[in-house]
This record gives C-alpha cells, sequence and structure tokens, in this order.
C-alpha cells in the first residue's frame, strides 16, 4: 500500500494535472458510467464523519473518501475537515494507496472550479474577486490564476483582517503568478470589474450583489453546500445565459444557491447542464462577449476518486510516497 | 495512525477476547444503539468489492471494513478476500488506525461462532464436527476449542485429501488443547456423536444429515451467506428447540438456511431470536440437555468495528502496531 502525504503529493501533481482529471471525471460521471450510492453519515457527538465511495466503470477505478467534520478540532491543533483517500487495485481488489484527503479535496474542490471557469469564463479575461478565505480558499485562487492570465484578484472576507493576512499571504506563495492579490476594500466596486468571481463560504445569505455583476462575467458557486446556504444571488442565476453544475443529482438535492430559485420558478431544472455536457460538446460553453455565465460545485466522490487514482499511478510512476 | 498487522494482533489478542467483545457488540446492536446502512457493493470486472461502515452510539465507536472478494487473486499469490478494517477517533473524527481486515474477519467470524457455543451448547459437550476447511475455519476450530473441553474434533471437508491435511495442520497449531483433530471418514456416524456441529461452506446443498443429529447437540451455520447457499438441513430448522441468529435483519435477508424454511412455512420469523438477546437475557439460553440448539450467522460490520476498536485500544496500551 502506497501512503501518500499532502507533501508527497505537491511535490508533482499539479493544479493543470488536477483540472485535467477532473474534466475527464465528470465527463465520465454525465456519460453515466459510474457508480456513486448515497454517501453514509454518522452523527458523532463531537461531529459527523461521511464516507463516501465510488466507482467508475470500465477502468475499474473504485475508492473511498472517509472524510469527518469536527468544528472543535483546531482548539486541539488539528484540522476540522480530517480526510482520508483510499484507492482499490482493479487487478486484486486490495487497497493499494491511501492519500491525504484533506488535501485531495481542497484540489478536487479548487480544479472542478478551475475546469469550469477555463471552459466558461472569457478567453481575455484578467480581473477576478475571491470571496472567502477559508480552508478551500487557496486552491480555489490557484485555479483561476491558472486557466487565466490575470492582472488582478480582489480578495474579501467579512472579516477584513483575515482578508488581509490572507492576501498578504497569497501574494508570497503565488509571486510566480506576477498577479496583483489585494485585499477587497470596496467589493461592490470589485464585482463591477469583474470578469471571473469565486464565492467560496458557507454563507446563508448572499454574499456580493448580483446587480453589480457586469455582462461577460463568470461566477462560480462553490462554498454553500447545503440547503440552508446560499451564497449566489437569485438575480444571478435567473439572468445567467449559461447554467452548469458539476452533478445535477448532488445541487439539486444539497444547494440552497439552486434549490431556491429553482422552487420560486426563476428557473426549471432543465435550465442547467452538468459539466460533463461541456466536456464532451464544447459547443454548449460561452458563445460571445457578452455572456453570463454561472456553474455551481456541491462536489461528488467520483472526483475524489478518479484524482485520487490519477496521483497514485503517477507517483508511482515517479517512485514517490512511502509503502507499507 | 496505528497500523495493526494480522502478526501485530496475534501477540496479545485472543479468541477469548474476540468473543467477549462480539457478545458486547451484539448485546448493543440488539438494543437498537448501532447504525448500520447496507453495505456498499460494487461489482468489478474481476470480482467485487465492499464497503461496511458502522456506527456505535454512545461510545462513538465508528469504523469501517472495505473488503474484496476476488477468486483469482491466488492465482497471483494473493489472498482471496483482501481487507482492511479503518477506524475513527471519536473525539477527532480523524482515522486513528488500520488493521488488517482479512485478519478480523476470521477472528470475529470465529468468535461470533464461539460466543452462540458458549451460550447454547451442553456445559459438558465433548465431541464436535467441522465441516469445510477454508479460510474461515481455522478461528471456527479455534472457537470450539476455547469454550468448551473437547476431547474430539471430526474434520470434514468434500476434498478428502484437503481434510486430511488441515487436521494435521490443526493437529500442530492446535496441540496445546490436547484435543483428538482427526478427518472425518464417516460423517454419519460423527455427526451422530456430536455435541457441537459447525458448517462453514459456501454450499448450496445441505452439508450433513440432519436425522443423524442427536438431542442435546448444539449446530452452528456459518459459512452460507446468500439465499441461494444452503448447507443447513431444513429439517434441523425445524425441530431445533432454540434458534438464534447474530442478526435478524442481515440472516431473513440474506441466509438461504433460514429463509427457505420460513418460505416453506416450516418455521416462522417470529421463532428466533438474536444472540444479543441471550446475552442481556441469559434464561433464554439451553434449560435442558435434550434440547436442539441452532445459531446462524451472516455477519455485520458491527463486529468488526467493535473488535477493530477493541483491538487498536489494547494495542495502543501495549505499545504494539506501527505509527504511520
Amino acid at each position: 500500500m502506497l501512503i501518500l502525504t499532502a507533501k508527497d503529493i505537491e511535490q508533482f501533481y499539479t493544479m493543470k494535472d488536477a483540472i485535467s482529471a477532473d474534466k475527464e471525471a465528470l465527463k465520465i460521471y454525465t456519460q453515466g458510467n459510474c457508480d456513486v450510492p448515497l454517501r453514509i453519515n454518522f452523527d458523532m457527538q463531537k461531529g459527523q464523519c461521511l464516507f463516501m465511495p465510488a466507482h467508475i466503470q470500465g477502468s475499474d477505478i473504485v475508492g473511498i473518501k472517509i472524510v469527518s467534520v469536527f468544528p472543535d478540532n483546531p482548539k486541539l491543533g488539528k484540522p476540522s475537515v480530517p480526510a482520508q483517500v483510499l484507492m482499490l487495485d482493479p487487478q486484486t481488489g486490495e487497497v493499494c494507496a491511501m492519500l491525504d484527503g484533506t488535501f485531495v479535496t481542497q484540489l478536487r474542490t479548487g480544479a472542478v472550479q478551475g475546469a469550469a471557469t477555463d471552459l466558461l469564463a472569457r478567453k481575455n479575461a484578467i480581473r477576478a474577486v475571491l470571496i472567502g478565505t477559508g480552508g478551500q480558499a487557496i486552491s480555489q485562487l490557484e485555479a483561476m490564476l491558472t486557466v487565466r492570465s490575470l492582472t488582478d484578484v480582489a480578495i474579501f472576507d467579512i472579516d477584513t483582517q483575515k482578508a488581509k493576512q490572507f492576501a498578504n499571504d497569497m501574494k508570497q506563495r503565488f509571486a510566480h503568478f506576477s498577479t496583483n492579490l489585494y485585499f477587497s476594500q470596496n467589493l461592490d466596486e470589485d464585482i463591477s470589474q469583474a470578469d471571473i468571481i469565486t464565492s467560496v463560504t458557507t454563507s446563508k445569505v448572499v454574499t456580493f450583489n448580483g446587480d453589480k455583476v457586469k455582462p461577460g462575467t463568470h461566477i462560480n458557486g462553490v462554498g454553500a453546500y447545503t440547503p440552508e446556504m446560499h451564497e449566489i444571488p437569485e438575480n444571478i442565476v435567473e439572468k445567467a445565459n449559461i447554467r452548469v453544475l458539476d452533478t445535477k443529482a448532488g445541487v439539486f438535492a444539497e444547494a440552497g444557491d439552486i434549490i431556491d430559485p429553482i422552487q420560486q420558478k426563476l428557473v426549471s431544472k432543465d435550465d442547467f447542464f452538468e459539466l460533463g455536457d461541456l466536456v464532451k460538446a464544447p459547443a454548449l460553453c460561452r458563445q460571445n462577449d457578452e455572456q453570463i455565465t454561472l456553474f455551481k460545485t456541491v462536489g461528488t466522490a467520483v472526483l475524489d476518486v478518479y484524482i485520487g487514482y490519477d496521483i497514485y499511478l503517477k507517483a508511482k510512476e515517479k517512485g514517490i510516497g512511502t509503502y507499507l
């Protein structure tokens, strides 16, 4: 069994690799070639744990993400969302790899937004806004920087100090992109100039003013993952020209961002594509520079498992990781 | 994360420990204090894989067994049923242990029969028959030897050479029990003298003649785990005075041994106890030396997870295993 830590994976697996993997995984998903049972959820006294297995037919990629949400963990110096991804060998059924699941989650969640942004944002997009600076924010920023040559990214958080700190940290981390990363002091203004907006919060109220969004903008809703959470303005969902989801099953069941406007009959379920549709048929992507495009993701075990296996194969080839 | 191999566990965790753990686990299960979702099953090209999570409330013990059934594995020098058991820390939700699941399965499956035999067989039982010499047979034999002071165990397999070899191997392995272990050349005769009979096969036809079973005998059906498999004679199910299952949900859904006689109205679902009932109320066990008693098990993730955590805690205390 090959053990792969975050440090191991960072060495060789790039955001570009992850974006390619996510596109391929969602294409296979949309073609109906995956088994993804409902995730199993146990309520524990100090948190929740989730078991998320998936099977990709044909290649027989099988794996599971075991992920817990324990809000008090940071007090113990532990991550609040610890996770592991385990992969099975298609030839023998043995567990062949265990990967740092917290890192895989960040990577695949950044990458799915990167895939959508790559397929939907204007080619000449240069200005972006990132709303939210929590655990998923770094890879969300990296994904936007990876798929477009951005000159400026405004970073917003309701906690101004946190936004400031995050922007400073990211300036160093992503210096090689030569992008002006700054903390947003006037969100309305930054939104009105943005070509790409990514909201990655668990907010129950919308995180920006939809009226300020200009034509041609691409918006990603990444953070909200329950019916109660709702970060994307309803008028954006209504007026978007192209609306894309990672999986219809997941988003229609879980995402308040999309459930609410459907219930209010502002849009119907037929008004949405899956990202896999766009990978298969690029003609479904943006047709001109005036369209507003929207992507909403809640995630699926297919992403963890597909990317987990991709990382495992590449690590094995390069001799990276520790055998147990 | 503590890694525990079969060798690590064998060092300190005894069949007696496992039998106590299984009794406690099934008591908690029967009291309704476990979450055991339907196991998730993927059909792969070369086999099957199963994900079996469970949650024991109160103590918040959570874990999962990942087990594959790959019949061609022995050709590759691999076990045909490779497995891992992963445990979560109740305080942090982190994966805190990974145990050799093949070994845990053998142990808990032997132990659940040991628990039933301990509760149901005559105290003065001295002669046993073991039918089947596959991967689960060693721990089945060990469990019978552990709970009663047996003078003789007849070992039967439709493959006589295999039975001979197995009996020879077991004579060495279990020499410390001073029991006469021999391969059965006349199954009818051995059955007619047996105080305890354990059948551990995946046979689709009954493995012994129920008419030969004498009053006072305790019978264990361990091997058959699908509606098509059927190793226990129906007249035994019908005439048993006490009929006990590990879990009603599992056996009524999966075990041909019990499903068939219920369909034929030889018995009804109300005629069965769960093992947990007997642990809670020992008065439900054997009342005299003439009763025939029957135990049927198909297994449950609760056993893997409860015993997995028990092993983990004891290993930690003793400083056994390897930290990752």
